[in-house]
Parts: C-alpha cells; structure tokens; sequence
C-alpha cells in the first residue's frame, strides 16, 4: 500500500473542492452582497465540468498526453440568513467571477445543516408552550427531555413555507445523566412544528396514541422502563475470542492522492474516489486493466416513507440524501472499531452554513477482505483441486441520520465484478403507543413504544462508459419453447435480447428470469462475437406503497421502477430531484424519463432501485442487526475468459490457515503442517482431493 | 475450541452408522442370501428413528433425565449385482435382525457409485464401436480421450432399462500428458450409452453440432487450443498480498464428539451435525439458548434441467443429490486451500458397493469469520458510536459433481439468524458447435464449445421445532390503504398475516412483501403478544420452464414453488423422491402436499427453493466465478431485544486493526496507536464520532 502526491500543477476536473477553494468561493459569493447581508451558506461543492469535456480530458490523461484547460467551478446554494430567499449560484474559481446567482422559486427548500437542526432541537425545548405541554406530562424532576428535528415533509396543506417537526423523547428519567440513554424507548405524544425562517415555534401538534386518530389532551405520562444499547447496560458475552486479519506484508492496493481526490489501484482495477455534501463517496473513471466500465457511481437518493397515514405521521417521508447530505451525515470511522484488518482511511473538507470549511476525518474507509472461495474445480479423477479465493477491495462509508444508520460501500473483486453494499442498521424512529393496543401499520418493539412499517427504497446513479461513452440498455428474458419437432419433450427454452430504445423506468421479471445489461455493440467479445456488457443483478423489492396521487410518490421519483434509463445530461445527478425537502415532484428521475429520448448507442444514464419494506420486529430494537442489500455489476462476454483465472492458487504457505487442536482450546501443532505447502489443493503431489466417484477401496 | 468425547454407553438416535455398524449391516444382508450371491451396495446408513421417539430422547437428553432407549437401524439398498434387481431393506442393529427386505418394483433405479461410475468411463472407451468413431475423428497419435458418464435421464422413450449417457471429451491434443488438462474445452459429437446391468454399450449417439438436430457423420475434428484452469497455464498475478485470519486465543466454538456425531457449541447456539451419503452434512437439534429451533436442517434436492431441446440433451437433468449423493462427493477439504483461519475439520465413513467402509476425511470444515458490522448506531448529541461486528460461524461442505462443484454451507449469527448459502463454481457442461454458428439456447464459450443455457435449483427441507415441535405456516403482506379520512393523503399501509391451512406449494410475491414465517402461537412475546416466529428471506428465482407434462417437471417435484409446507412423515426427507435416477416422478413433494393435510399447530416441514437460471457468459469458463445464493432464517418477535445486543463492542484492543502508512507498502508505526484502544469508538472518552448535523466550527 503506497500512498503518493502526484506532482500536477492542474487541478483533476473531478476533484473535490479544497479547503482553500471553499474558502474563496464563499467570499466571492459574499462580495456580491452587500457588506454585513449574513449569508446561510447550503452547500459549496464541486460543479463538475460537462461530462463531453471531463471525456476529453481523460483521453489526454490516460493517453499521457497534454491535458486540456478545464475551468474550475464550484456550485453553491445559500439563503440570505433568517429570511427564504433561497439562491443557487455557481462561481468560475479559474476566473474568479460568478457565473449565475439566482434566487430560487416558491416550494424550493434547503436541506438542513448541523447549525441548524442543533438550534431546531433547541428552539423546540426552550418554548414556553412546548414547556407547558411537557409539564401536563408530570414527569421526574431532573427528566431530559430530547428533540429530533424532522425535515417536515409535504402533503400540500399550508406547507409552502419551509418547517421543521419535531418528535420528543425522554432520557431514563430515573438515569438522567446518561446522555446516551436511548430516548427512542422513551417517546412522548407532543410535536413542535418551527418555522425554519422566523426560528419560532408556530404550533404544537399532539401525536395519536390509540389505534385511531382520537388526540386526547396530554396527561401524566407513565414510565416505562428503559431499553439502552451501550454496552455498561449490558451483561455482555464472555466466549467470544479475537479474530484479527493480518496483512504482514501490507495491503494490496495502491492510493495516489492526486490533490484532494485519490486514484485507486487494485488488482487491474483503477478509478478516482471523490467526495461531496451530498452523495458522500463518489467514483470516477472506473476501469479494468485499462478498459473504461463507469464514469461514475454513486448512490444518488433513498426515500423512506413511513406506514402511520395519521397526522403529522403521514408527513414522515425522509430523503436523507437531499435533505441533509450522505457526506455531511458520514462518520468519522475509527480503527478497529468500524473496519477489520489493514486500513486505509481518506479524509475530506466540506463547508457550513458560514461558508468556513469543515473538517471530515476518515470518511472513507479502504481496505480488502476475503471473500471465501472464488472458484473451484476437482478433476475427480487425478484429486488434483484447483482453487482460489475471492479477495475483494472495499470502500465503506457510513452515515448516521438521526436514529438510523446506513453503512455505504463499493466493493470490487479480482472477476471483474463491482457489488454496492447497503447495510441498514441503527435506530428505529419510535412514537408513543397506549398499552395494549396494536396497530396494522406498526409493531410494539418495548412497553408504550411502537415502531411504524416504513419503506427504504435506494437509487444508485451508474454512469456507464464501457469501451467508451456509447452505450445501449438491453435485457434478456429466458422462455421456454413451445413443443414442436424441435423440442418433443417439453424441455427447450431460449433466452432473447430486447433493446430499450427510449427512456423509461423498467422492472425486473423474475417469471422470464429478465436481466438487466449495458451494452457497447461497437466492441465485440472474440471469442464469441457478442457485444460487450455488463449485467445488473438487483434484488426484487416491493415498489412504493403510497398511491400514484400522492405526495409521496410525486416525489420519490425513482420508487416505482427497478431501473431507469436516461439520456445524459450534465446535472442530472439526483433521482428525487436536486431539492427533496418539502418537494412536491417533477424535478427527478421520473420526469427525466418522460422525455422519452432515444437511449440506443449514446450516452446513458442508469438508475438502479433496491429497498425492502421494513417492518419492524422486536429483534430490531433498540439497535437493529444489520439488513444487507446488494446490487451487483457483474461482466457478460467483456472478457474472453474468466478474469479471475490468473489469480494465484489459494494455498497455505500464502493463507496461513490454522488446524485447531482436537484436545485444546489454543491452535495445535499441526498448524505448522501445512507451512511448507505440502497438503496444499493447488500442489500437483497433493493428497487425492476429491472422493466423489472415485473408488476408495484399499 | 475443546473437542472431547461423551462417555455414554448408548449411541445417539440420530449419530450417524459408525464403521463397524456399515460391516455389521452388510454382513447381516450378504447372511440372508444364498452364500456367493454377489450384493452391489448402494447405501448403507442411518435409518432414523421415528420423529415422535427421537423428540422424547431429546427431551430426557435436555432435561438430564434418563435416556429411553431406541433400536438403532440401517437402511440399506443394493443390487444382486449385474441384474436389476434392486432392494431396499432395514436391519435393526440392536437385535441384529433385517426388519424388511423388499425387491423394489419398475421404473426404480439407484443413484450412481464410485465403481460403477469409474467402470461406465472404461466401458465407453474401450469399446469397439466407439473406438471405430472416434477413429473417424483422424485425432493426432496419441490424445486421450474422456468420458463423462451421465444420469441417463427420463423421456418416456425406451429409458425403463437403467442407462448410463457417456459425452465424451478430449484433452489437449498437443500436450496429451497433462492429466489435468481441461477436456470441457474440447467436446467431441460421439455419445456411448451403456446399460447399467449388461455393462455393454447399447447405442452410439452421435450428437447435432448445428443451430437444427440434424446429425452428421462423424468427421475429422478440428482441434482448437486449449483453455486451461491449472494455475502452471496461467501468468498469474504477482500483485496480491497475504491476508490471514488469526485467532491468537483459538476460536470461540466447541466440538463435542458424541459418537460418530458431534455438538456444535457456540454463542448460545447448540446442535448435532450429522453427515450421510445422500445429504451431506445434516443439523439436528438446533436450539439458542437453550431454546428449541429447527428438528431437522439438510439440503433435500437440486435439480439442474437443459435448455438445448435436441437428443439426447434433452435428457440432461441432473440430480446430483438423487443421482449419486452429496456425501458421496464431498471433497477432502485442505488446510489453507478450502477455508481460510482457524478450522476444525469432521470426518465421517460412508459405505462402497461391496459394503465395506469408505473413510470420508475433512468433510466438513468449521470456523469462524468476520462478516462486517452487526449493528451500529452514532449519538450524534454525544458523538459516542456503539458498534459490534457480525462474527459468524461457518459450517462448509464442497462437493465436485464431475464438471461442476457446489460450496454449501450453514452460517450462524450472533443475532439468533441462520443462513444456508450455496455458492455455484466449477466447469460447464459443455458440447461440440460448428463455428459461426449461435444458438438461442446456449454460448459459445471457446472456439467449437457451446455453453447451454441450464437452470439450477435447490430444495432445502427445514423441519421446525420452534419452541416445540406443534408449528404452523404463515404468510406476511404488505398492502396500501385506501384512501378515507382516516388515511386522507394516500400514504398509509397495513401488514396482515395469513395463515396456511394445508399443505401445497406456495409463491413469493414481491408486489405484495409477501414474508413466510414459521410460527408458534402457543409462546408468546412477553412484550407485544405476537407469536414467537421465524421468518424465512429466499431469493425470487425462474421457476421450472420445462412444460408441465414433461418429464422434467413431472421428477422435479419441488420446483414450480418458492417453497412447499407439508405435514412431517417420517422418511419423507428428499423433495424430488426416494430415488431420483431415471425417475417418474410421483415421489417427491408435490405428491406430498397434494395430500391437502392440515398444517395448522401440527408437525410441519417446510421446504424453500432457490435457484439461478444460468445463462453463461464466456467469463464462466474454463471455470466459472461463484455465483451466491442465500436463504436466510430470522426470528420474529422470537426474543425481546436484538439478541446481539450483549456482543462485546468491536474495539482496537481487541480486533488490533493495522492503519496503513501513508508513505510506505508495509504496515506502518501508526498501527499501534489505537492498541490500547483508546481511539476505539466504544470508549466513552473517544474521540467526537459523528459529524453529523453536529456543529464543527471552531
């Protein structure tokens, strides 16, 4: 593992902004203002030039020739502060001028940021009304009570103006100074709505408790007994032993950081790692063994809408991506804690609300891990196995919303194959329920505490190049044959390839077993003549539930689909549209599509869905086990043979492996038998592997 | 890890024979004919006792109480050898008597063995015809030519004999010495069929090579080069780095070798692994905590149809279960080759054709890895993270079907989950194609070689004890609301549970979240009521797409449904029938269910499919990347927290994480810093976690 600064007196065009780029474009933003007008800075991050350009310059790169001049622009949002006038600007840093600055329209809303939704939290408990509810509630002297800012969502009803809904929650009243009791155990029926612009509380919903929407006054509130997940509150497991992964020689991979972006080398495999407000990791330029596959990849949006249709419940439609930002949102990992084994960490700058930067320590997390077998063969009748493992490189991000968390990752393996990783995990957002009551749209996971079903639907943004920026979106169905003469039996079946010719969302098929491709017909495969391609493999999910008239399916634009397939255009970055918080649709995915521009042998964009419908079961609380998704890219006749047949051959000299003791606990002796390589599969003097169909008899 | 032996004096109902039983049972069936008759065995094993008995042993075996006593029986089935009488019998071991000994009727035929399979290959070869046709191939002095005999399948059409389809293969002509060299890259269009009683070859097939079935004479064939999989053909990467799992302190596991079974002790988990030739590797006895789980774990049944309609492909159909066995062909697994850490192998014995004692060693491997994170979740008020990793333990068996091998394993979690993955590798079967041409069944995977289109698809038979052996079926789905005033914007959605009341086949249905859970409505949550439950998460896969009056899915009895539920008789363990070879079909679990017996609160077996329509790219071959299936267990409202919650949190001090240099390959000093896990996130004095919505100006 080497990490090197490339010497280039140019800046990537794909390079996050730096510290000192965010620092400037704030200022020129500033200098168009009057003195003293107090801007709330949204955003400041990189506005990446024109793919057609980016294209141009990456031609150059890869073919070591002199790069082309590209400006460097940055992309910023802002309000002038304390007021709505919400502004999108972008400003040349080549040349120092603001290319636009406009003021935005009516029903278009900042996310939120952390000064902010830290002065929300604050606002909602300091309110004297707030404080008369809670005090009907009579609780212990001493009781924390906790506020969790919701972006408000839309259903159309006085909600042009920009607001927040806050949920309350109780620390252990009878452990009030345990600030990492979980309140989620603990929820309250009282909900501050504040108006983001006057900072004021405006109202005071109170929360339905029962199986309807009776909201009865609020009363004394009974304590319920706490349900805490740090680990003092636990009698933890004494029998489980360390298993640490070692790298004695270091890791494989290579990350050359190129000013504030890092190229990446692994096994043939090569791209640009970025990062941003927004989407938080991104990937650029991704190729094998030189050949382009992806210009970039990142995860573009996720809706969560949730099952409670009683207000303010209905509201609870999050799009944490755009209404607060995967970057903004991403944990600083720690070693030994969030990766296994040989770590590499990168860091990043993004800005706040004053337009100062801020630090973001280990965002990304790099490292490799193994994947059990790759492949195997015996030939069952010389013993002889020949097999490898799968080692993978993986890019891991995690992000914390509140009370979930979302743990984010590339992963890239020696078959040529890409799989992004979804594990959801952390907090389910609770709300009161009376005793004895149950719901159809929720489960109680503790006394008082119901977790409401809620939908998790992900967008993935594939920006495909392979061997080269034209490319077509086809998929192959399997169908049995009809009998005939050619097939007497019944058992024929044949797979067909359709062409999607225009732009529209699809879905998968399981009945016809139809998959997803991306295809260059310009390049054929050698061997058998097929165009080159990459498939898609996604797992079937139940598509949005909320009906095609609603709010909610207006906006979360990529929810109805497995997959879109668009036209390029520069800028099209997000599928739920560039501003989710208080949304009200036409601006993603959807509306995209509805262009029905012709897709075939030019530049496309692909979007790719995965969720599940969580609905909750105890075990999900107070902290849920992980639920993994997985969404692989995997290469159909891009190669002329399996890429990962020149893989070493797994063997123990290399792996170490250890044989445990039939008699002790510690590892025995016989570790050390196979050190020389001897009992090794792969070594052609090797003990008969295989015993199937080989007479054994002596 | 501490294997010791129990000392008992009985023998467990459900260890599977021991050497000395295998000697004893064929002793005992060779006695009851004439004395000279020559007996050809195809199985000897453990004949389990009823279900009903075994419950109460496992009841006196948990409870400490003394143990009733069962008669310990054999099931043996065999051939008088060179005819086709085929039986089945059972001895009892306790009294040392044969219970039953019965000639089995038309149509029933045995898998294949080890000597027979070796012999069918000779029988091929050596043959005159055959040898006259091949000789028509004009192939250069000296090359080899194999012979892969096939299960001869079911049409209806002369197939009541028990035939045996050789397709035969060539190794690379120009280097006839390698024994390892891979014939699937170079099929020739002859195909021997031998009758399994004479051992003669009774018809020559000649195979179409065409895009039509026309067949012609055979003629000189056109060597293409080789494709090699042997890592000494390949220019292997020299990039890779070591990467080894270590466990200074053993593993955390325990192996109790009771017998010629063994208990399985870890993290609260408990059961029996049992190992026969037609299943493999079974679990018995599963239980958390003491609590009852699952009676009876194993895979039932695979079947891989063709897709190519032309004789005689039509008939490729395999079972490989059925067809020759799963024990049968379990791999010898290597230190440091098959399974990377600290690894305890079990070894079994499995019986031959003369009845005696085949050794199976290292059948099974188990260790533990670690599988990522578990559950996280970041206090972005405090900063503080809670994390834990997901370690699991793995339980793996490799079998090699000739060309094609699965990896087949069971993974146990800490939070209370079971997961069986099936990972797909090996080499395709592969057949002669004229160049240029393509066909819509197949690819063309190497010069000359057509990959066909196939589908595979797996049965795996789950026989519950959720606390206690009375448990019913049941389905979850996911619906919209209508709209009202109690759900006025469209938003809402209800879950209801549907109850299976007899037995049948039934789907998944992604637009609904149709979930199956395995329930116990006689225990409930202590918290919310529910029934305690497991639900079952299995991929959507292609149903069967042979027509439902073929063969193929008249045999294929579990292969038209997500999953079968079925009262439990006993012996009714393999889903496609008793015996599969050449198989009518009627046997299996379709004719079961169609019993249409209540499953409500009774004894019930559930049955879940998984598959993969394999559609080949030229990247499978010459041995193709693991494709990965999963079917995962997980409680539902079972315990009343996330029963990972007491896993001790991941920290430096003991995962001992490396953090890479920045300037160097190897692992740099800075890998020390978090040893005495300070920097870990677990510690209440860390370091601010999260930046998240938390304000970092300074």
């Amino acid at each position: 593992m080497a990490t090197q600064k490339v010497a280039t007196s140019t800046i990537h065009p794909l390079a996050p902004l730096s510290a000192s780029e965010i620092t400037s474009v704030a200022s020129i933003i500033k200098t168009s203002w009057p003195a003293h007008t107090d801007l709330h800075f949204k955003a400041i991050t990189l506005e990446e030039p024109p793919k057609i350009e980016v294209l141009k310059y990456l031609e150059a790169e890869h073919g070591n020739k002199s790069l082309p001049s590209i400006n460097r622009k940055a992309f910023i949002n802002y309000y002038i502060r304390n007021t709505n006038k919400f502004h999108e600007a972008v400003v040349d840093l080549t040349t120092g001028r603001v290319d636009s600055n406009v003021l935005l329209g009516p029903f278009v809303h900042a996310p939120g940021d952390g000064e902010e939704i830290v002065a929300i939290e604050k606002i909602a408990l300091e309110d004297e009304g707030v404080k008369a509810e809670i005090a009907k509630l009579q609780l212990p002297e001493g009781t924390q009570v906790i506020s969790d800012p919701w972006i408000y969502g839309s259903d159309g009803v006085n909600d042009s103006e920009r607001l927040w809904q806050c949920f309350l929650y109780l620390r252990d009243p009878l452990n009030p100074s345990e600030a990492d009791s979980n309140h989620y155990a603990l929820p309250i029926p009282i909900s501050p709505v504040i108006c983001g612009v006057t900072r004021k509380v405006v109202r005071i919903d109170l929360l339905p408790t029962g199986a309807d929407n009776t909201i009865k006054p609020t009363q004394k509130y009974k304590i319920q007994p706490p349900n805490e997940y740090v680990p003092e509150y636990q009698k933890l497991r004494t029998d489980l032993k360390p298993l640490n992964v070692v790298q004695p020689e270091g890791a494989s991979f290579t990350v050359t950081q190129d000013g504030t972006s890092n190229i990446l080398s692994w096994q043939k495999w090569r791209f640009r790692v970025g990062f941003n407000q927004r989407e938080g990791m991104v990937l650029y330029d991704v190729r094998y063994d030189t050949r382009p596959l992806f210009y970039r990849l990142s995860l573009s949006d996720m809706n969560i809408p949730y099952a409670d249709p009683r207000h303010p419940f209905h509201k609870k439609s999050a799009f944490d991506l755009g209404d607060v930002g995967a970057g903004l949102m991403a944990n600083n990992l720690q070693l030994g804690c969030d990766c296994l084994g040989s770590i590499h960490y990168l860091s990043s700058v993004l800005s706040n609300d004053t337009g100062s930067v801020t630090s973001m320590p280990n965002v990304i997390c790099i490292h490799e891990q193994d994947a059990g077998i790759g492949w195997k063969h015996t030939n069952y009748r010389t013993g002889r196995a020949a097999v490898v493992r799968n080692r993978e490189l993986v890019l891991q991000t995690i992000i914390t919303v509140a009370n979930y968390e979302y743990i984010l990752a590339w992963l890239f393996n020696q078959a040529g194959e890409v799989t992004y990783e979804i594990r959801a995990t952390g907090i389910l957002s609770t709300q009161p329920i009376d005793e004895g009551v149950e719901v159809p749209f929720g489960t109680v996971v503790h006394p008082g505490v119901l977790a409401v079903h809620h939908q998790h639907i992900f967008s993935l943004r594939i920006d495909p190049m392979l061997e080269g920026p034209n490319n077509r979106f086809v998929y192959d169905e399997a169908h049995a044959m009809p009998r005939s003469a050619f097939n007497p039996h019944g058992t024929g079946y044949t797979v067909s390839e359709t062409l999607v010719s225009t732009s529209g969302g699809y879905d998968l098929d399981f009945s016809t077993n139809r998959v997803f491709k991306i295809q260059n017909t310009s390049v054929r495969n050698p061997i058998n003549g097929k165009p080159v391609a990459y498939k898609i493999q996604a797992p079937e999910f139940q598509k949005m539930l909320s009906d095609k008239e609603s709010f909610n399916y207006k906006r979360a634009e990529f929810a109805d689909h497995n997959v879109y397939v668009v036209r390029h255009r520069d800028g099209e970055l997000f599928s739920g549209g560039k501003y989710t918080n208080q949304s009200r649709g036409g601006t993603g995915v959807r509306s995209w599509a509805e262009r029905k521009e012709g897709v075939v042998d030019t530049d496309i964009v692909v979007f790719v869905q995965a969720g599940i419908n969580h609905v909750p079961r105890i075990e999900d609380f107070p902290v849920m086990p992980c639920e993994i998704m997985k969404i692989h890219l995997k290469p159909v006749n891009f190669f002329d043979r399996n890429p990962a047949l020149d893989v070493p051959p797994s063997e123990q000299r290399f792996n170490k492996s250890v044989a445990l003791s039939t008699q002790h606990h510690q590892p025995s002796v016989v570790a050390t038998v196979g050190e020389d390589g001897k009992t090794c599969c792969a070594s052609t003097g090797s003990k008969l592997q295989c015993r199937n169909m080989v007479d054994t008899r002596v």
